[in-house]
């Protein structure tokens, strides 16, 4: 259905002319897609920067981040209520790990769920980049097929991160807060790699309950909303464009699909975990699809 | 174009049945699929195994490891000559690094190119792993976008794993070559991160060089095919599927396409490494898109 436009060589006056156009969207999807754009000719050599994408209904795409075929509509339908039991003594370290996280992040965000929801995917986006990167080395080490898992976990990683660049329109992080994440990926990044080298089981585990603690935060997010102590403001323009919102969009259906997405997550990742519990290798089952 | 069909739960039953219907590629097939399935009540729970794929003509996908949506036709048309020719003492140090690195592979391999390209490929599917691995956790940092890049090395780190995949079905991976995958993975990998970390120009540039040299031996194994030296035998079926080429297609078919998706890594690494020479960041300037 979507398919690429291939215009002469390099386009380098599109992201432009659409800040001219002077659209609402014209700041965001110009951080988006680079401002900076120079020395055309040293670029047109290798013609791979010139594509041109367009639409369903022929008007240009103006997103360089995403493109229109990784956009989707959210499973709004998906049970949110869905719960591992802990049942082995792996289950409860990883459900009481997730809890003992909790505890410090309520203190530190309290009731501001804009900002708590932005901090957060800069941690979610990386448990499915380092069990794709795991998974992928794994395969051609051991010259293995992988079921489908490498591209689930790495779309998984991708979703969040597109979270973290919708959340960071609506509430804007503070130097400080720009520090702590870089202190929490690289204890996080390191701890989440070690843990899924030794035990995929715990860690997809792990992911499986964060999850279920996400839907709890998202579901506290939309009663704030609800309350009016959060401001239902416009949904910005790249959520729109991913989740394929409605023009009026507003922040609370931008949560809800958010929350449909994390109710996906963990259904994924509590799945491989049980795959494990099985004995069997992910490469074993066939890796989840077309949720989007 | 390509709707996932949700049937009931889980189809467990799939893969025993591609075996047992005896196609030439059921082998092939199983194992990308995945051979013992058990348990189906405890997988069952969580709704997320149980998708049935239909291809294009409405026939069962028997793949699991990729799906129709990730396939594509090589351009072939793509011009394997160019060139990046080296000018500053980064690009001559590039040169050197790969060229000295094509010694010790001509005298292990001598004209065993079916090996050789199987051997080549585990280590052709690390640097783009390695790149959208920092690029994304960078996004994540820095709060910032990513104009696709981290989605391009992804791709090409998967279509390299794909060229894996195919070249093992044509020659099998002896003991002692399982063995040096395993160190030389250990070692390129962590020496690829540090240089993505130090200079991310310097690595798509050695990357780019690679290429150049992957295209030449690719020739060459064609020159071994229509010399008669190797047997054109016929294509597997992965590849068949994978690069929708004809039924009866034959190795020389799958080297070909396989060429021309080294060209495109070629370009898009070239292209990489001209950015940052221009002295801008990769998330400036659109990542390429559209080749498949
Ligand atoms: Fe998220
Ligand atoms: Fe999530
Ligand atoms: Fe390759
Ligand atoms: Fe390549």
């Amino acid at each position: 259905a979507w398919a690429p436009v291939f215009v002469t060589r390099f386009m380098s006056t599109s992201a432009a002319a659409q800040v001219q156009a002077g659209e609402p969207a014209s700041e965001e999807s110009a951080r988006c897609s680079g401002e900076k754009k120079e020395d055309k000719d040293v670029f047109s050599y290798w013609g791979v920067g010139s594509q041109k994408v367009t639409k369903e209904d022929g008007t240009e795409w103006k997103w360089s981040c995403f493109r229109p075929w990784d956009t989707y509509s959210s499973d709004l339908s998906i049970d949110l209520a869905k719960h591992h039991v802990p049942v082995t003594w792996m289950d409860k370290l990883a459900r009481w790990t997730v809890k003992s996280l909790r505890w410090p992040t309520d203190i530190f965000f309290q009731r501001r769920y804009g900002c708590r929801a932005m901090m957060l995917e800069t941690v979610a986006a990386v448990p499915g980049m380092v069990g794709g990167l795991l998974l992928h080395l794994r395969s051609l080490r051991h010259f293995e097929h992988s079921g489908g898992w490498i591209r689930a976990l790495l779309e998984e990683a991708e979703n969040e991160r597109m979270h973290l660049m919708t959340f960071m329109e609506v509430s804007q992080p503070r130097w400080y807060e720009r520090a702590l994440v870089m202190t929490v990926q690289g204890v996080f990044f390191n701890a989440y790699f070690l843990g899924y080298l030794f035990s995929p089981k715990f860690a997809h585990r792990v992911v499986g309950y964060l999850e279920e603690e996400a839907i709890h935060s998202y579901t506290e997010f939309l009663k704030e909303i609800d309350n009016g102590n959060i401001d239902n403001v416009p949904a910005p323009a790249i959520a729109i464009d991913y989740w394929r919102l409605l023009p009026d969009a507003r922040l609370r259906d931008v949560v809800m699909v958010v929350r449909a997405d994390e109710a996906h997550h963990r259904d994924v990742n509590h799945y491989a975990s049980d795959i494990h519990v099985q004995g069997l290798k992910l490469k074993e089952q066939p890796a989840p699809v077309g949720y989007h």
